[in-house]
């Protein structure tokens, strides 16, 4: 398939292209939904998500605006710079103390507590035009891997219709799906705190919606399409179960795992991957390999 | 307009033809969101919701099923056809007493309780192939108002997308919207209980997820859609947010009402919609009189 170019020839192509040979004649356009993971397999999440960055920089903006906050974390280390705590934070929560996580997820929940959709997507816009990758020397905008956008326009081309099924936040990736992967945002599905209607306006509020990961995703996937897939595409053990789900429908299906083993044009990890990659073979999952399976790995 | 014809000539009329007019000049296509309310405002909703014959008849389903059941409410009157104890429940609820929608409540929401979601399909299109609206003559599948269909088509055709954003349950409407209204699944946005994922299948729960109605239809739009829609048509009260939020918009908008002042062809009633019908004036929003309005109301 000369749409996926960027794809070298291999087991994991051939299951990719055989795969959609099939469901073209075997299943109706309708029924041909794909659901993509987004950090680690659409966009590069290390070393940091992009999210995460976009809200350091609001939390230091709310430190700078207020002293009493600055005295507090996470405003501290966000005004500081100090990513580390950060990191921290997710360490300990790893090994049994929240209480660093309990103060971090207290200030992301209110950074935009009381402002407007609109307002929120046009800082969001902001951001995208400004930052950069602390590593890799490009635009966030240009960390989507080109292997996988070939790969969506591919299924697109073969009458399917794709979804983002992120643990990321639904109204940060909104503002750049389109541009990036040619996903409308009707068709991103992620994390989200709930929303008030006030005076004619949509405004955010501090309040937790979902948190799209495990098996949250599918049942997010039924809530808001209403069919179980038949490809899916992740990278660690939070995609398991939309899987798992996409393996049990009753005609042709595919699922696929990116491997961050590239540590020269990207990074090398499995952690937060390890169950998943484990299951891997005995679900009959394809597994992408960034070093041997992508001949590039950005546009 | 000809994809029209089975709307009266007057200002109503005008208002949709004016409005699609200056929606096609002057937003582009993926900005032309419409949404629709369903009962009262794409099919029928009098002498009771479609949705209530169809749970009364799972409630005696389970009746029959257990005697210990049957000695209780709301499986007592369901077995018994006592269709006047279900109206009761939602009187009292009016009148401060909501003991016996509670107990209504609890039945419907275990109703389904551990049934897959493609069972649960597989009975709401075994029922819509079979039920008969008890006083239209007509099966429930033709109990879509006509010209409302026609003006689904009339957007359509000038590049809009339409949803369905009802009070009614989401996985209720979704097995009849394609064939009814033309809306796929993914564009249903209703009521619904929470699901879980559970041996690789999911399963309707007995836990209420969201009650679509008020505001929290404007605030699902935004989750499901994110966009705020130019075109919103509803019946009642529990739609006004959603007439007020497509309103608030930059660009052309419009709202339509539909009033149900034809008792010999369908219903006359104002109860649960004085509110909008109130606000309709003020608002700038269209109101379609069935009786004035529309030359036929079904097909």
């Amino acid at each position: 398939m000369e749409e996926l170019h960027s794809w070298n020839d291999g087991p994991t192509k051939s299951a990719i292209v055989d795969f959609v040979g099939r469901a073209t004649e075997q299943v109706p356009p309708e029924e041909r939904v794909a659901v993509f993971d987004n950090d680690g397999t659409l966009w590069c999440e290390k070393p940091a998500y992009i999210q995460l960055d976009f809200l350091v920089r609001r939390l230091a903006e709310q430190a700078a605006a207020d002293p009493a906050l600055a005295a507090e974390q996470p405003y501290q280390a966000a005004a500081a710079g100090d990513l580390a705590w950060f990191g921290d934070a997710v360490t300990k929560h790893y090994n049994g103390d929240d209480s660093a996580l309990k103060v971090l997820a207290g200030g992301i929940l209110s950074a935009y507590a009381g402002m407007s959709v609109e307002d929120h997507a046009d800082r969001i816009k902001d951001f995208f035009a400004e930052a950069r990758h602390p590593s890799l020397g490009r635009p966030y905008t240009a960390c989507g891997y080109l292997p996988m956008i070939e790969l969506l326009r591919y299924l697109e081309t073969n009458g399917f219709t794709n979804y983002i099924v992120s643990g990321g936040g639904r109204d940060f990736m909104r503002p750049v799906t389109p541009s990036m992967y040619g996903v409308p945002p009707e068709r991103v599905i992620g994390s989200s705190v709930g929303l008030d209607f006030v005076d004619g306006e949509l405004r955010t509020t501090a309040t937790p919606e979902f948190l799209n990961d495990g098996p949250v995703k599918a049942v997010r996937i039924w809530g808001r399409v209403g069919r179980r897939p038949i490809f899916a595409a992740g990278n660690s053990n939070g995609d398991i179960q939309m899987l798992q789900y996409t393996a049990g429908g009753p005609g042709p299906s595919l699922g696929l795992l990116v491997r961050h083993d590239d540590a020269a044009r990207e990074f090398s990890y499995t952690a937060g991957a390890e169950k998943a990659l484990d299951l891997a073979e005995s679900s009959g999952w394809a597994v992408a390999s960034m070093r041997d399976d992508w001949t590039s790995v950005f546009d």
